[in-house]
């Protein structure tokens, strides 16, 4: 279950010296057709990595050959010459491939503000072609990761085509795209167009939905290629719905892997006037440190989730609100009810659900809670 | 240096057995006139604390003879009959000093969703009142304090006339108010209109820029209260300049007291195209967990500044970002400028610029670090 598993392309990951640990940093997947249809979604940060720059541009034309990746630098702020640096890697992928470099996307994860190694990042890629393979997809996998504890891939079987993917994230996984790089593959005959369809209904409902410490990244990319091997075309919704369990099943697994996290939390609104209320609800929720924190401490603390509902434009009477951990109704008609020592916080997961009586809209948004390990990890990150 | 340092002010701190230290826990504000002019700010959380719906009718006239407060229970989330308690109180209120309930203010403040047991704090005004006294400031500022380590109090001299103030709050501070109750008073004479202005300029540039944790409380509020006692009647220029003062000052005490900080950020966005502009880099940057870890681990990472301003509506270039801590210029023009390392975190106050080169508008926002001690605090704040 990889980025290989679907007929027509090639992976691979190696180590080209920019970790320290002397792990695998790059990874390379090609599309080798016989189509090269694509679509892809980036950050909506304003302060965007050279590789976003240079990828927004590749993209525009819906094809796209390549993909080539590297953990130890996110290759962001970095000046002219760290554009340059990305030019020349999509350059080095086109010249071994054979194909234009405007077909190749570039992605990087790490450091903002630090110039990455251009040479190493050269040898890399000839070592990345030298070492394509048609079950590369784990090795790739590996490749990306930075703080990750785990590779995340996922395979989603249709009727004659697959969809494969793989993801990398462990922290500032944050809405419009967590801190992520994905590479979707399938075999399936779907155009440019349709993909791109797809690959936006199947974001908003996942990724999107991933608020695991509110900061949005410089770098994230999402990039599905379909190489048509299989000659079979599914219907839009088919793809559509094998997408986006795709992206749910790898965002799952970028908020179980996030940075220090002892509690995976999913906060659901319903009977929201609209989906966008019961974001924006869900939203607020997943920004709260104080119910973070508290929740860390398997602590219920209703009256943290109400404070943070108070702060959004939802449409709501606040006197008429409930609330829900654990499926444990703590709070009716924005009055306490079950007594809260009855939620048990010991496990992982963690629900609440909060019922806003204003329609019948509803959506989940998925965030952590904030522990020590977090603030550990998230101050040594760079020393 | 206290609420009872202008002229015509009573007050006392005791204990009512609400806090489980025994610690004071009341506190009652008296304003013996000749004036009663009075104005106040409230949290702009839609989930209000009952103390909060009484108070927004009690303010409504201008007028305001008392202040009652209580820490160790927010009166938030508990129904109708959590409102009969906040009248009962301020009713017991009016009764000892002969006055009417409506022209008494009621603050909380403590866990949301538990309900203040009523007798005690009928029986906590009883004991205020007898304690009541000209020199009673110290004793308020102490039994409004929750989580706070010290009181916060300031006094400001005008030209025959001040302003005294007090406050608490030390954790859950964010915008349009920190969860905080403050208490302001003045022997100057000044109209109910004239308070209002000043109050709203005063916490504009103070309160309202302080964004420790992002959490914005149910139960703020800020009352000023002006007794005449001095005779005197300043320029509403003089007079705003004072209590601008005052806010800031003790905004800065609660800055400095916030729960578990290692850090006191100032975050000031330059050459902003307008105010609200710089008020809103700012405060992305203020909220910026992962910025706000790195600082804690004195690790001057400026890339999360920049992905943070990304995350902004504001008007600026990202190709033309400069980005300066404590005073070293770390980036220029969106590249690497001066070495990170020489810059040395390890003091308690930081500072950050953000020169957006799009205007000549300017804003200070304040916020802490995310530290081990923040989550500790907050994960065992209702254990």
């Amino acid at each position: 279950m990889s980025i290989t598993s679907p007929r027509g392309f090639r992976a691979a990951g190696v180590s080209a010296g920019l970790k320290t640990s002397g792990g695998k940093d790059m990874a390379l997947v090609v599309n080798d057709g016989p189509r090269h249809d694509s679509a892809t979604v980036f950050t909506t940060n304003r302060c965007l990595a050279n590789p976003v720059l240079w990828s927004q541009e590749v993209v525009k034309d819906g094809v796209v050959r390549a993909v080539i990746l590297n953990s130890g630098g996110a290759n962001c702020y970095t000046g002219p010459e760290g554009f340059q640096t990305t030019h020349a890697v999509a350059e080095q992928v086109a010249e071994r491939l054979g194909i234009g470099a405007i077909d190749v996307v570039v992605c990087s994860t790490g450091l903002i503000g630090l110039a990455n190694p251009r040479q190493a990042l050269l040898d890399g890629v000839d070592a990345a072609y030298g070492a394509l393979a048609t079950d590369g997809g784990s090795d790739a996998a590996e490749a990306i990761m930075t703080t990750d504890s785990v590779s995340k891939q996922v395979l989603v079987e249709g009727a004659g085509w697959s969809i494969g993917g793989m993801a990398k994230g462990a922290g500032m996984l944050a809405p419009a795209l967590a801190t992520m790089l994905v590479v979707i593959t399938t075999d399936a005959v779907v155009s440019a167009d349709d993909l791109d369809t797809a690959l936006r209904a199947a974001t908003r409902v996942s990724f999107d939905r991933l608020d695991s410490d509110g900061c949005m990244s410089t770098n994230d990319t999402v990039t599905v290629m379909a190489s048509g091997a299989s000659g079979i075309t599914p219907t839009l919704a088919d793809f559509t719905e094998a997408l986006t369990q795709a992206c749910t099943d790898l965002a799952m697994q970028l908020l179980k892997d996030a940075e220090g996290a002892d509690h995976e939390i999913a906060i659901t609104t319903i009977n929201a006037a609209t989906e966008d209320d019961a974001v924006e609800v869900g939203r607020s929720v997943a920004r709260s440190n104080l119910f973070k924190a508290a929740v860390f401490g398997n602590d219920p603390n209703w009256g943290r989730v109400l404070a943070s509902v108070g702060t959004t434009k939802a449409a709501f009477d606040p006197a008429d609100l409930d609330v829900a951990m654990n499926g444990v109704w703590v709070c009716r008609s924005s009055t306490p009810h079950t007594d809260p020592s009855e939620i048990d916080l010991t496990g992982r997961d963690v629900t609440v659900t909060i019922d806003l009586k204003s329609g019948s809209e509803r959506a989940t948004v998925w965030t952590n809670d904030l522990t020590h390990a977090y603030v550990h990890e998230n101050s040594a990150y760079s020393s």
